[in-house]
């Protein structure tokens, strides 16, 4: 499985404004300790908050990868970018980036990359050894976070339990299966991008036998009520054997994300749906709790959300953003 | 999408046993009008029953392709047939397998190939666009076979229905989905081995918009209740869009094929998630009947078993094989 070696040194390039420098901004939120610095070039509009650093001066800190986490037009690597690449390789980089064309694929970069030694890592593109799934009992606990959709909220909850039980001295691991939660694992598999046969199979690999006491926080993806996706869910739901589901939600959203037409479901028929197929791997996986991003409801209303949804579903109920995730971590399952 | 040329020469290679051709004799059964003869070579231990032609004599018969409908040990092609296969692309056939490593990945016969001007086609290895899936609405009528388990009679139950619509003269069209289907069918793509991402999305572009009174029959994958398929499964059922499903089953079967610690669903269960699945990108989906694969029954409790089913489930219950697939496309929605 791929593995970015940390510290890191952001690089955000010449992004046009703070959202193109969304994965970088993630990175630094969850994975401060190990974002050293940011560099920008001329006419960067992104700031994620960390010192500005030159190669020369992130390499004499410690970092040892840069990591593109800004996203151009396209979402591919700029010409602009070249020259800097070329001297973070030069300089003891490796460079890891989550665009959808791959490092390599520029034969400059390529050719440096094998003449220096240095490692390119392409996060959106698995590197696993393809394995049907098993569905044989594994050793350990595991949570999957689940989704009414795409886009709600799955890869900060997962990150934040992690955190929470982590902050308890609990053994916690978070287990990525998409471009930026690689890059703040600094491993994982981007389950999207496996040929179809492996999905499950993949996801056995990312979280594999261990600890009776340790729990694998493993990040969903899509949602089985989403028209495009739904294939993902259910391989990485079959592959995850679950113990704890959190089903996280966007209370604001009219339409399945990219699908105008198509109504969310509702959040008993989500939990219904994903309870019995998570139970064809692992027959004690239930939903533990809801985990709602409210960032687009009024301050005013986010608590009546929140006891509403609590009350229907019986299920804690918080925004892991607003929050935390405590009451998601006490009715975790022994 | 991929497309060979009919008709066929079946290349049935040095095959070990009538096994090894499983391939070339369900294309022979389902095409015979493609199947215009049989090339094998020394020691071959198959025979599906098609007159032994020589290259040249397939040519002069007006053969297009020479299709490689045997399995080796390993899934892979023999040195011993290469000889024949580079007399093929000379005398100007093309050549389709269905083996797992690609024919263009010998550089004898890429070289040839090009040289030629012929076309290579490995049918397990998708040539489709890649689009995500959007579960918008199409017209036409589809039907998709389902099942309790892999290799319970998917693909024979989609063409005995093909065959019964045509021979009434209705509008049909089988839809591939693997590749003893893509053969037999000429075209097709192999769900399985698409990028997660575009299940959906390669199902909808097999089985486009059609005529109001025109019926895709799509060859099923997998099961949802299997722990290393499903997700092919699930978005196979998505980008189906069907008006109608077919539960196939094999009635003997006591655990998941490959899964030895895997209980088969019950057909109850079965029904109930394919069509709750199914209605999120078509309301109407609804099982239509149960098509049994009674081979391994004794003959005297196979009217019995079907029997018992059909009073279970209210549906009709039949072997294809046995009794054809009349009392499906009764069953079949206006």
């Amino acid at each position: 499985m791929l593995t970015i070696n940390p510290p890191y040194l952001m690089f955000l390039g010449d992004a046009a404004d703070q959202l193109a420098a969304k994965t970088a901004d993630g990175v630094a939120r969850w994975r401060p300790d190990w974002c050293l610095g940011q560099l920008r070039l001329e006419g960067c509009q992104a700031d994620i908050g960390l010192e500005d650093l030159t190669i020369d001066q992130a390499r004499q800190a410690g970092a040892q990868t840069l990591v593109v986490g800004v996203a151009n037009r396209g979402g591919i690597i700029s010409e602009v970018w070249l020259e800097t690449l070329l001297a973070a390789l030069d300089a003891g980089f490796d460079i890891a980036s989550g665009l959808h064309n791959r490092l390599g694929d520029l034969p400059a970069l390529a050719e440096r990359a094998q003449a220096t030694g240095r490692q390119l890592v392409d996060v959106r593109y698995p590197d696993v050894e393809l394995k049907v799934g098993q569905g044989t009992p594994r050793t350990g606990r595991r949570l999957l976070t689940v989704g009414t959709d795409c886009s709600c909220g799955k890869m900060f909850t997962a990150l934040a339990i992690e955190r929470e039980l982590q902050s308890q001295s609990r053994k916690a691991t978070f287990r990525a299966t998409g471009q930026t939660g690689i890059l703040i694992a600094g491993t994982g598999v981007s389950v999207d991008a496996v040929i179809a046969d492996f999905i499950a199979g993949a996801t056995e690999q990312l979280a594999p036998d261990n600890d009776d006491d340790h729990w694998d926080l493993i990040e969903g993806q899509g949602s089985l009520f989403h028209a495009s996706y739904a294939g993902v869910s259910m391989g990485l739901l079959h592959g995850a054997q679950a113990h704890a589901l959190v089903l996280c939600h966007e209370p604001t959203r009219t339409h399945m994300r990219g699908l105008p037409q198509a109504h969310l479901p509702s959040i008993a028929q989500c939990i219904d749906l994903n309870e019995r197929c998570g139970r064809l791997t692992n027959p004690d996986c239930r939903v533990i709790g809801i985990s709602l991003n409210t960032s687009q409801l009024p301050d005013d209303q986010v608590d009546d959300t929140c006891k509403r949804i609590e009350h229907e579903t019986g299920l804690p109920t918080i925004d892991a953003y607003r929050h935390g995730s405590e009451r998601l971590v006490e009715a975790l399952p022994e």
